[in-house]
Formats: structure tokens, C-alpha cells, sequence
């Protein structure tokens, strides 16, 4: 199997615990964020500064990938690990949820989805079948199931109806999957009820994934019913499979996240807030690009230890980010990675000592303080 | 003295020479090639990267670094080195360059230069007073003269007037600089007129600068002229003080420009190519976003050695250019920039060897025959 997981800790009281997840490219420890790298790279960074901030498995975008450079190129380059230079483990999704944001530009059928491009508009379609056959050409170590991710708000009746079809969908897709190599995850929906949680979650572990995504979260809910979701959710999916929460990246939510039994996360926050100005510290979020941080010569955050942090002022990766320079961007997206991942890296430590629940009540006291 | 040369090798036929010039952040080895750092960052890359592409002296803008974000907050962050976190040598430039582009939007007369900012319209004025005051905050290892460039083509008349404000406008730049670990530079000016160049020469050099720039060339005059050009005004300048080539950064003019006896250049060419997806390689440049290079998997220049060239194909690179990824004109930049500074190293290599005719002759036949 290219995947297998191993419990390493488990919380006596509480969900949270630490684990190994061994794939083709290495063995990443869990609870781990996954950096985005959407068209085969990072947004601004070279696969060795991802490396150093912390990043060891990564996400990549099968709909963007397939729309450019195309699978077939990768696949032709040996693969998406190669043609990035990454050495690490990769995650692909299965390009479901980009081409239901599509909204008008889609249309959904049994037999898959009808989407237009948003490059050129050009008119293309994705099924179950078609999904697997791109991430097997991409090559990644863990390839997503194509599933429907219902909105937030959605009827009960919607989100049952893309439930159902998730898991035919997922049937299928493990039935045209034959990359040995690599590992597939189904993804449970079910929206924001309880019993369709419930639900999705039995059929989709009775078809025997390498783990288990949770879909459908983080799309626009209040963090306080995803995390009664995550509570409602968690206990259907089997302890030896690695558990994977779609889409979250804030600091707060990836505590809440690893509290509640969780052990993979992605998201573009970290990385598309550094590319705003925005950037994490210990006390909140800092826009660095605001005038009052024009002659402010202490780092971005006073408590990092990051490259950045370590060499240049607020008032430096200002006057870039406002000059239009590369750099700045760069600057801000280091610093943020380095943060979330040695956020990770402390929790990881919180599990291990049993102190999840102090570290929880301490890291938000403080980060709600700024 | 901030600023000291020692010319250690010198052809017996011709003017090629090699030489070390001492600063106070260090020596570097001449004839040597500046990285434009315009708003305080060679574009897109951190210093560690210029430093091991083999920059080891940039230059950076008085002119835009006084608009944005104001010499005195760089004063502050202690100095130009410091706020951009560049521990080696910084030239900068006077300024002069870019208020005599600005056309219309500025006025001169014998006091200085009346222009609008290209960023907001805001009125500013410089004359050789403020760009040495300006420089003195910034602290870089050498300051240039606020001279006067002529444009091409030009009159005769006009070319006079602006060699004999750039003499007088010299003398005042010395009269009120008082870094003693700052350096400054004379620029010699009298257009495309062999004695116009011989007056401004006698006259610059008469002030005794620590070095002294050859400027008014490479302003869209044929490379034949440029290269006549400088074998009237080299003889002029003294053997002992560094000459300066300014804005000079094609191969094939740096290869000539060593030739005859110039120690140092600078150029935004390498890395304004780079951001637009355009590479040097040793048989000429290469448009590496055209389509012809989509599924090309070899490297950008099969004889580089660089990180690029060494992890990446032109494939890779292009995917990212058109998808419009920062890490692309990052890869193309530190290609470039290798490119360069691998040539002056074997440049100072032929010169060393008294072969630089050779290797002027073996570069150009395989650079013009891609
Ligand atoms: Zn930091
Ligand atoms: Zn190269």
C-alpha cells in the first residue's frame, strides 16, 4: 500500500493525537499542514524555502494542473514531484471543489461536471474517471476521490443529494485507480448535519480509503459550527487512517482542529494573506503594509525566529510590498509559512505532552491580545 | 580613504587589466559586474541569492530611494546595508541619470534640477548638493557625482554645456561631502565627440575622485560608436583609480568593454530580461516563454551550472511565467544573474592569462551562432 499511518500518541482524555504517515516520498509527522502549491509551485518560493520553514508534505491543484500546464507535460517531465523539484511528499486534490465554485460556468450530471476554463473559457469535463486519470499522470503520493462539496447555507435535501452522489462518485473513482504508488483518500460531506455527516461518513469508510478527508467545511460557516461538525464527524472515521480537513489554515482553527482529532490541513490563508501585507504574529494579524508600520524597525513578529524576522524590519518589507517589489511578498510569505508550521510543530509537542488543552487556552489568550 | 584600487594585472598589448578594489564592507575583484538592487532589492531576489550568483558589489538608486521610502528612514535602519540586510559593497548612483529621463517633467538650470515625482507628480529638486546629502544618509560605499547625461543623438553645443555643468556640478559634489568611509565617484561626459570626451576627462580627473565613470554611452548609440568612445576616453583616465562603465551590461559590450580597460559596469539588462522571459545562454538569448519551448525538458542553457539550470526545465520555467508565478522571473533572474557574473569571472580568467582577444573571439562566434 503507498500509504499507511501510525498512531504514535493518543490523548487519554480528548481526540487529539500524533502520528506517522509514510508515503512514496518520505514519512511526514502528523498533525501537518500542507503548504499550497496550486500550478506546481509554492506561490513565490523555491521547494528549498518551503523545506525550511517547516513544509513536508505538500498540496497541488489537479484542475489548475490539467488546465496548464496540462497532466500529460508532468507526466512527461516524470512526474509532479520532478517538474517542481520537490522531493517531498504530494497531495493532489481531485479538482471537485474548484469546478463547483464555478457556479455558472459548471454543469453537474451523474456522469461528472460540464465546467468552462476561467483561463479562456474553453469547455471541459471532469468525472470521477477523469479526475483519478490526471492524478495518476500527475503523480502524486495521495490522490483526493472527486466528490460534490455542497455550499454554505444549503437545504437539507441539496446537501443529502451531493452526499449520495459523493459516494457513488467515490466508488468509482477507487474502481478505475491502479497507481500502486499512490494512496487515495474519500471525502466525507454531509453539510452541516449532523445525521448526513453521519452518514456520508459510513459509506465512505466502507469502501477502504488510505484515509479520510472531511469536505464541505470552512466554506463560508461560523468557526463554532465547524468545529460542532469536526465533533460530530470525527468519531465515524476509523483511529488507524489519517483524518484530513480540507481547506483550514488559521491559527486559531488549526488548534481547534488538532484538539478535536485531526491530523493533515491545507490551506492558501498563510500564503495569500502574505501576498495581501497581511502577516501572523503571536498577538494576531498584522498588516504590515498599513503607514504605521512605515518607520517601525522592529521584525514582524518580535517573537519569530524566522529568515525574515531574523533580518529585516517591518519597515523594510513595508517600503517592498509598497514599491511593488517581489521581494516583499516573498518576505511576508516565509515568515507566514515558518509561523503556521511551527504552530504546527507546537502542537505537535502540546499532543505529545498531554498539554493540548493549555497550549489551546494559552496560544488564543495570547493571540486574541494584540 | 574610503575607496582604494590596486590594479594587479595588466596586459602588455591593449588595456585589459585586473584589479581589487577595497571598500569599507569588503574587496571585490575587477573587472566585476553591479546588480542593479533599484529600490533597495535586486528584484526579485533576497542577498544570499545575489551573493551566490557571484554578486559581491550592487548598486542601488539614489533617486528612487529618495522618493520611496526617503533617505532618512534608511539613515535610521543605519544605513542602506543594514535596511536591506546586504552586507557587501553598495554603489549608488547620483540620481542624475533618472531626472534627465524624466523629459518634460523636469527643468534645469545651473542651481540643479526641477522634476515630478513618476510616482504621485509631487515637485522635487536636486542639484549636487542634495545628491551627495542624500547619498551621505543612504551610506553607501561609493557615491557618484551629480552629473549631467546628454542624450543621444545630440548637438555638439549641447553635448559642451552638459560636460561643463557635469565639471562644474563635480566640484560643488566634492565641496560638500564629508563621509569619510564613502567614496566618490567623477563622471565623464562630451557625448559621441572625441574632443568634447578628452576636455571632460582632463577636467573630472583634475578633481581627484576615487574613481571615475565613463557616462553618456550605451544611450542608444551604435555598440561601434560606444566601443570607439571608449578608446578615446580610457587613455584620459588615470591607470591607478578604477573606470566605471555605466549602464552597460550585454555580454557583448561587457566582453568588449574589458577589452578596454574597464574595471567596473552596471545594467538592469540581465534581470529586466529575466522578468521578461527572455535568458542568455552561451549561443544568445533565449525567449524562454514562447511556445516553442512548452514540452522542452532540457535545462535553460544546457552549458549553465546554476540552481536553475542544474533543477529545472525550460518547461518549468515557461509554465510559470504564463501562469504569471513569481518563482519564474525568480528562476530566470538567478540565471541571469549567473550568467553574467560567471562571465566576468572568466573574463578576470582570460585577462589573467593574457588571452582575452581569444576569448573575446571564441564567446562572440558561439554567441551569435544560436
Ligand atoms: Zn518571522
Ligand atoms: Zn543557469
Amino acid at each position: 500500500m503507498a500509504i499507511s499511518f501510525t498512531v504514535t500518541n493518543k490523548l487519554k482524555n480528548g481526540r487529539a493525537r500524533l502520528g506517522l504517515l509514510h508515503t512514496p516520498h518520505g514519512t511526514v509527522e502528523t498533525p501537518v499542514f500542507m503548504p499550497v502549491g496550486t500550478q506546481a509551485t509554492v506561490k513565490t518560493m523555491t521547494p528549498e524555502e518551503v523545506w525550511n520553514v517547516g513544509g513536508r508534505l505538500i498540496l497541488s491543484n489537479t484542475y489548475h494542473l490539467y488546465l496548464r500546464p496540462g497532466q500529460e507535460l508532468v507526466r512527461e517531465s516524470g512526474g509532479l514531484h520532478r517538474f517542481m523539484n520537490w522531493s517531498g511528499p504530494i497531495l493532489t486534490d481531485s479538482g471537485g471543489f474548484q469546478v463547483f465554485s464555478l457556479g455558472p460556468l459548471r454543469k453537474v450530471s451523474e456522469e461528472g461536471v460540464t465546467f468552462r476554463s476561467h483561463i479562456d473559457g474553453s469547455e471541459h469535463f471532469f468525472s470521477p474517471e477523469k479526475a483519478m486519470e490526471i492524478q495518476m499522470a500527475l503523480g502524486s503520493d495521495i490522490a483526493m476521490a472527486f466528490d460534490e462539496c455542497a455550499p454554505y447555507p444549503c437545504s437539507y435535501e441539496y446537501a443529502l443529494e451531493a452526499l449520495d452522489r459523493t459516494s457513488r462518485w467515490a466508488e468509482r473513482c477507487l474502481a478505475v485507480h491502479r497507481l500502486e504508488e499512490q494512496g487515495v483518500f474519500g471525502i466525507v460531506q454531509g453539510g452541516v448535519f449532523p445525521d448526513l455527516r453521519k452518514k456520508s461518513a459510513s459509506e465512505i469508510v466502507s469502501l477502504n480509503f488510505s484515509g479520510y478527508a472531511i469536505g464541505g467545511l470552512s466554506v463560508g460557516e461560523p468557526k463554532e459550527l465547524m468545529y460542532e461538525m469536526l465533533d460530530y464527524t470525527v468519531p465515524f472515521l476509523p483511529e488507524e487512517k489519517p483524518r484530513y480537513l480540507m481547506g483550514v489554515g488559521s491559527p486559531d482553527c488549526l488548534v481547534e482542529g488538532v484538539l478535536r482529532g485531526i491530523d493533515m490541513f491545507d490551506c492558501v490563508l498563510p500564503t495569500r494573506l502574505a501576498r495581501n501585507g497581511t502577516v501572523f504574529t503571536r498577538r494576531g494579524k498584522l498588516v504590515v503594509r498599513n503607514a504605521g508600520n512605515a518607520r517601525d524597525l522592529t521584525p514582524l513578529d518580535p517573537e519569530c525566529s524566522c529568515y525574515v524576522c531574523r533580518n529585516y524590519s517591518r519597515a523594510y518589507v513595508r517600503h517592498l510590498i509598497k514599491a511593488g517589489e517581489v521581494l516583499g511578498i516573498r518576505l511576508t510569505t516565509i515568515h507566514n509559512l515558518y509561523f503556521i508550521l511551527g504552530l504546527m510543530k507546537e502542537l505537535r509537542e502540546a499532543v505529545r505532552e498531554g498539554k493540548i488543552v493549555e497550549y489551546r487556552d494559552k496560544f488564543m489568550e495570547k493571540y486574541h491580545s494584540g
